[in-house]
């Protein structure tokens, strides 16, 4: 059995426990939604503050060329491409995830229509996150193609001489599943498909190599585990032999004027910039996007101690733990594992179900201080508890404290009371 | 003559002068480019610290509900409603300008089809905003429509059974010469065109009342006379007429999950929300919006002195006397006026050509704090100095004295200096 004085310990000889120090995490909180939104870097209010006060409020109109404001995107986007398996030049931070996924997916749907005519069939998971679904299911009826859903396992046996493109999300936001990123591409590959991978669960959690699995295109969030801020602009990415053979003829449909080869040209005939940069479209949130550069700062902080693998060992040991101290000490309580217990199918996330009460239960925990979240079930999938374990900012310790609170949670009953039973808007 | 007497003058008696101190102007700098990016607010500071350290900080997930952060959108889009005409529930404040107008000229144009399917034309100017220009020539590939640029002076003559959609720019970002609204309206609905504006140079600069005026669909931007801050979010408005016939059917092709008629049931299918929600995409820069919330604050302060109505006495006193100035103290220099001189067909803004140097005394006046912009001309138009003047935070001093620089800098020549002709990129 492991003891809360074995998590003390496994704390004080984790090479990664100093990380913790980049963030301002609220006093008693146990904070298990980083999955959601990411904790905010001991960084950003200064750089925020410098942002507003100095480069805009003293630098004004000036502050396009003498702040480098123009090239934010790029910069940050170079930074997030060596989280990502990317070189520099391949990503760009931009816009929401939904509004790249619309750009990378209907750029794929182009490249197949002249490559490949007949082939004009999507194929993604049911349990994809709805957005991407959504976004798909708009680009068919724009382009007169067909949205196909699937389940995980039939993806082998249905990519057929029909299916365009395969667009899965790397890491199931519900239950933290993972693909095999290469295999499913040189599966999508082998079938005549282009792939896009949508990065959300993984950028910042997991490694990714997505030009050693050869991916074509890829978007993710920046205020998850890349500690952005809420709503912070999020990712895309090409694979540049994509972006080399592009020419001037081929564009995504958002073709706003910072996607533009010369866009202080101010020509009324668009061409597209070379590359990534012609992803970008309008003109960008500079304070949100100074507050992601700090957050992909405190991944990239990592680096000199052994970088997203070192991470991803920690974030495995966590969640490995997690899920023993539940069985160990939260036995009988009709909980079950979601998330996949082998350490290849796995994110940094742990979801429990439980037949009832997983709501309340998550209510309960949060006003502990305990912050998860839940996610209602369907008639396929059972209402789920969900723990997201990010390894810069936490710890052994925090692992048996979460079990602990859980536990006293269950046996005491306390999730029956009314006040936890009253449903609202989650994220 | 006028002088600078008369000037110190007309400021003590201004009503509008309190506004100013809304504002953290840079010692010493006079700003006339709010067209292009406003002055920081003296609120803003704190307020998107408090979103960083409070709200994100210690908030963290949970402040998506108690902070309120899922309304923003809808709340600060009523409230630039409040500046063009809008009623509560038909604006909402997100993405870009390029983004929102993908959205509101695919809408059209699919609204178009169904009612008129022979009409596949877009007009427009061809001295519009290149990214309005771009996206709507995106979506002519995408559609099999055909964008169709024209000079001003041509509308009126152009708008036959083909043309399916007009979509201007109100005040244009070069010149400074705005269109009649609710004329130009009537004539393109007469010819059975839906109407799109874009009013980046209009909204908090000169009333506007979309409703008055029957328009149907309009975008605009956070950060020029609305003070957002650089690349602050932009917004969309729908005519209720759409809004209320709008069946679950009819969607733009940016379908994310925030305009899903139920986010959070995530389900697998895509229904737009009722209204103007369905022109959300993906998670918003809530530190950016938290900026533009503050920016519109500081225009909406001026309700209780006569409003936008009072800003536009203000704003066209102020051009009119930087007109004059720049004639009685400017004369033999080569300036041409290139503005409207009436004020029905002015915006905030005064732009002057010259057969050389434009760029160069654009520069030199720079050098001495005084902020406007330059604009490149081609075969068709000469290169102008762009001057914006936004009443809220400038006074008549203020136009003596960028006058005087203007004036200087002009009969000593230093313009010519070597680092005031270097170009580089300018926004």
């Amino acid at each position: 059995m492991t003891t809360l004085q074995d998590c003390q310990r496994l704390d004080a000889q984790d090479p990664l426990r100093p990380l913790r120090n980049l963030f301002d995490l609220p006093h008693g909180v146990i904070y298990l939604d980083g999955n959601s939104l990411g904790v905010c870097p001991k960084a950003t209010p200064a750089r925020v503050a410098q942002v507003v006060q100095q480069e805009w409020g003293q630098g004004l109109i000036r502050s396009w060329n003498t702040a480098g404001w123009f090239q934010w995107p790029q910069q940050v986007g170079n930074k997030i491409g060596r989280l990502i398996g990317a070189r520099a030049g391949e990503a760009v931070a931009t816009d929401s995830t939904s509004v790249n996924l619309f750009k990378v997916l209907s750029l794929a749907m182009t490249l197949q229509a002249q490559a490949n005519p007949a082939r004009k069939v999507i194929v993604s998971e049911r349990s994809n996150f709805p957005t991407d679904l959504y976004i798909a299911e708009a680009l068919c009826r724009e382009r007169g193609w067909t949205l196909r859903l699937i389940d995980a396992a039939e993806l082998p046996t249905t990519l057929g001489p029909e299916v365009g493109v395969v667009m899965l999300t790397h890491v199931n936001y519900r239950t933290g599943a993972m693909h095999d990123m290469a295999a499913v591409t040189a599966d999508a590959h082998g079938a005549g498909a282009l792939m896009v991978w949508d990065l959300a669960h993984s950028a910042g959690a997991v490694p990714v190599d997505l030009n050693g699995a050869d991916a074509d295109f890829a978007v993710g969030c920046g205020y998850k585990y890349l500690n952005g801020g809420p709503g912070a602009p999020a990712f895309a990415w090409m694979n540049a032999r994509h972006a080399t053979r592009l020419g001037k003829d081929l564009w995504q449909p958002l073709a706003g004027w910072w996607g533009h080869a010369a866009p202080f040209a101010f020509t009324p005939e668009y061409q597209p910039a070379p590359g990534i940069t012609r992803f970008m479209c309008g003109t960008q949130p500079m304070i949100s996007l100074a507050a992601l550069d700090c957050g992909v700062d405190t991944v990239l902080a990592a680096e000199p101690l052994g970088g997203m693998a070192a991470l991803r060992t920690k974030s495995l040991a966590l969640t490995d733990l997690f899920i023993q101290l539940v069985e160990e000490r939260c036995a009988g309580h009709g909980l079950s594992l979601v998330t996949p217990r082998a350490h290849g199918q796995r994110g940094s996330q742990v979801c429990l179900s439980r037949a009832e009460g997983a709501y309340a239960i998550v209510q309960a925990l949060i006003a502990r201080n305990v912050i998860g979240d839940y996610r209602a079930g369907d008639t396929q999938q059972p209402d789920i508890l969900r723990f997201g374990f990010t390894p810069l900012y936490l710890g052994f310790e925090d692992v048996w404290n979460s079990v602990e609170h859980l536990r006293q949670v269950l046996e005491s009953g306390e999730w029956q009371r009314p006040e936890f039973n009253q449903q609202h808007a989650v994220t």
